[in-house]
């Protein structure tokens, strides 16, 4: 219903696709609704069948307005383009982005913000009841290093959370529009900024505005790829709260080293100091917060400079941010871990903790991590090895299969900056529908339902 | 001492080189022992330092006759030609092979051999003491599963296990002497295959040679990537012991489902049916066993077969044999652990154990193996870079880095399997020199060194 408005002043045919897409959904989660029976409490085992459920039925639901208004090729792109959005990855089959009516373009980055919102609360708020992946240690409720200002009920922490991230979007779009973009413009970047979705109503992505705009979306990914509790409690009045954070740090090291490295590179290249550096720093920040957004065609740079970018897509934002990817603080957990059975080996009888924040992190969390980890890099190598055989080159195989799983957008070959999805083959386009919805719900979640152990009594 | 007979006999100017070679190693090991003091018992601190240094040292002053005899463009050169021989890898930086003198030739088939002999012993009755990467598993010497009929002592396991080693490769030799080859094509073969190395007398590797041959050569790598103490077991009469081992019978399944998908590909493409059922088998054991040797151009296969190849690049041989890479069994874990923990979170109360071959697998022996998985993939991924930002392309530095840390030979791209590691830079070159010797001695043994507590106190 909320686009309706905008297809009513744009005039542009979505005038009756969104009251009517609208309404099937409403019906069909009414008739749901009506003859389901949960028969009280809920327990973890329903927890990932309605986390999964919900992000499929709103893909499912959500492709629509593009199937009634003719907006993508085919009903499989519809569904590549909607679950793209409301995973936050961004990955578009669109090749002419500006043809599309206003009221898809609002739609498509609608489902980014939506996706981010029921991110923030998922990782903050559901997953560590769930036990996903060591998630239990950034529980927004428990008193803790992260969390301690945080009300302790879900419904109560998704109010204040998402009450950060409607003024964050807020703020964004004031600035945008004060650097001088139009309000639709403003709006659908802003909602693309802050679920590090990427989906931009311009076919150039935002490579053609202003330095001042470009480094206001840098500063809005960088904002978004942060763990939201330290943002509300920065907003409480602890403004260190950042600082005595582990993964902040990192993760703000993280962007400055490669940064330098890439920058001397781009340099080197193309010459222009500011640009580079702002081209280098804007698709850091891009990748790493899986965005995705573009302002310059980075298959031009050199493999090192690729590579670490590659890498990035791993790695993703901070915990509890709307960023994808494996978290900056599973990776420091794991490198850290990787040191004490270093040191386990020289001393075989000592404990030794690995720490984190100030407190040991226990041993079964960081098994649940180490899992995750070892998960994630499993079924990346089945999807570029899937994606292989379905006739998809080295660059491109290598880069779908990440970008789908970490929800970035771009990556290289056929999927590079300068193209889109809308080639692949589609065998390929489910596939990576699949893992981003997989990577999106922190793998566990969706992958339990695939165990025998999950349907058994 | 030992080549200067075969230098003798093709009078190939080897006759002065090898036995200086060997006098200056005497003199400094004499050196080296006359001014050591140990001071009594050794310790596992000990034991990681003597271990590399082992290494290094025979890759030192191994790539002396390589000086002498100037059979190689440079002190690098000479050094990455034997430490790629010790380290059983098989890499090689000569790109006129047949031009290279007999004497040479045997040299390197040797280092290969004597290295295998190091590594059977190693990975069976040392490092399982030191507690490396979870190989007190695959200990030898415990009553268990694997080894229950080997002796307790380590020099009485060695003198066992090199009898099995001695005795395959004689039964090698046998054959291939049989199917034509002569003695000196013969021998160099036979102690190439037996350690998993690869260095072959030959341009072409073996694509020359009969079918025969070539299956001959198949069943050694095949054998020589099955732990060893399961090789002792069957000779003392256990006949179905390998029938009762979880690792050999995935590495079995592993090869051959692989092969089956490979050969469908190959067949398509260039028809003949034996052959390429041949030439798929014969590449999928060289590589999964890390031996190497080619007979066929699998850059000319498609990108699927060519990503399967990569993966089995990770995987490697059987624990306890002379295959490098991971490991199979180690992956088995990996891959338990993996659905214990999906399992875990369905029941987060219960103690779901990881069973191998009966028995469970402690806590820790898994934590140790996760963390050498990790740590090869963080490995991996640095070298990857680093080779990048060297100049290799995207092919190259991804098929290295493995390729060495794994043991293997060749990889991909300007180091494919009818290239040679001549032209890459010297950087890369002790880069890979580097990873080669890690991969061998399991990472961690390495690796320790390097750690800050290693040398305190």
């Amino acid at each position: 219903m909320l686009v309706t408005p905008i297809a009513f002043i744009y005039g542009d045919g979505g005038i009756l696709a969104f009251p009517f897409s609208a309404l099937i959904t409403a019906v069909s989660g009414f008739i749901a609704f009506k003859y389901t029976d949960f028969g009280g409490e809920l327990r973890a085992k329903e927890g990932f069948a309605i986390v999964t459920l919900g992000w499929l039925s709103a893909s499912i639901f959500g492709c629509l307005p593009f199937i009634f208004m003719g907006a993508a090729p085919s009903i499989t792109d519809a569904f590549f383009e909607t679950i793209s959005g409301f995973t936050t990855t961004g990955a578009t089959i669109m090749s002419d982005i500006e043809g599309l009516p206003h009221s898809i373009l609002f739609w498509r980055s609608l489902t980014h913000w939506l996706g981010g919102m029921g991110i923030i609360v998922l990782s903050l708020a559901i997953l560590p009841f769930l036990g996903i992946g060591g998630m239990q240690l950034f529980k927004a409720e428990v008193p803790g290093p992260v969390a301690d200002k945080l009300t302790p009920r879900i419904t109560q922490t998704a109010k204040i959370l998402w009450a950060v991230y409607v003024a964050l979007t807020a703020i964004e779009m004031g600035l945008l529009m004060y650097g001088g973009m139009d309000w639709f413009d403003a709006i659908t970047h802003s909602f693309a900024t802050l679920s590090t979705g990427g989906f931009s109503p311009n076919n150039s992505s935002v490579g053609e505005y202003s330095p001042f705009l470009q480094y206001v979306i840098i500063l809005f990914m960088f904002l978004a790829g942060i763990n939201f509790s330290l943002h509300f409690r920065f907003i409480s009045g602890s403004f260190l709260s950042y600082f005595k954070n582990r993964e902040f740090l990192i993760y703000c090291s993280l962007i400055t080293i490669v940064t330098v490295i890439i920058s001397i590179d781009v340099f080197r290249r193309f010459g222009g100091l500011e640009q580079a550096f702002r081209d280098t720093l804007f698709q850091v920040v891009a990748i790493v917060t899986s965005t995705g957004f573009g302002t310059a065609d980075f298959e031009q740079w050199s493999f090192s400079s690729q590579f670490l970018l590659y890498g990035l897509m791993f790695i993703g934002g901070c915990a509890g941010s709307t960023g994808g990817g494996m978290k900056v603080v599973r990776w420091y957990i794991v490198v850290k871990f990787v040191f004490s059975e270093v040191k386990r080996l020289l001393h075989p009888n000592a404990v030794i903790p690995v720490r984190m924040d100030g407190a040991t992190v226990p041993t079964s969390v960081i098994m649940h991590i180490l899992g995750f980890f070892v998960l994630y890099i499993l079924i990346y190598g089945v999807s570029v090895f899937l994606l292989a055989l379905m006739g998809l080159d080295m660059h491109t195989s290598f880069t779908a299969a990440v970008s789908a799983l970490s929800n970035i957008g771009p990556g290289l070959g056929d999927i590079g900056p300068t193209e889109n999805y809308g080639g692949l083959p589609t065998m390929a386009k489910w596939l990576l529908c699949f893992l981003m919805l997989m990577g999106r719900l922190e793998i566990f979640t969706v992958f339990v339902l695939f165990s025998p152990a999950y349907w058994r009594k």
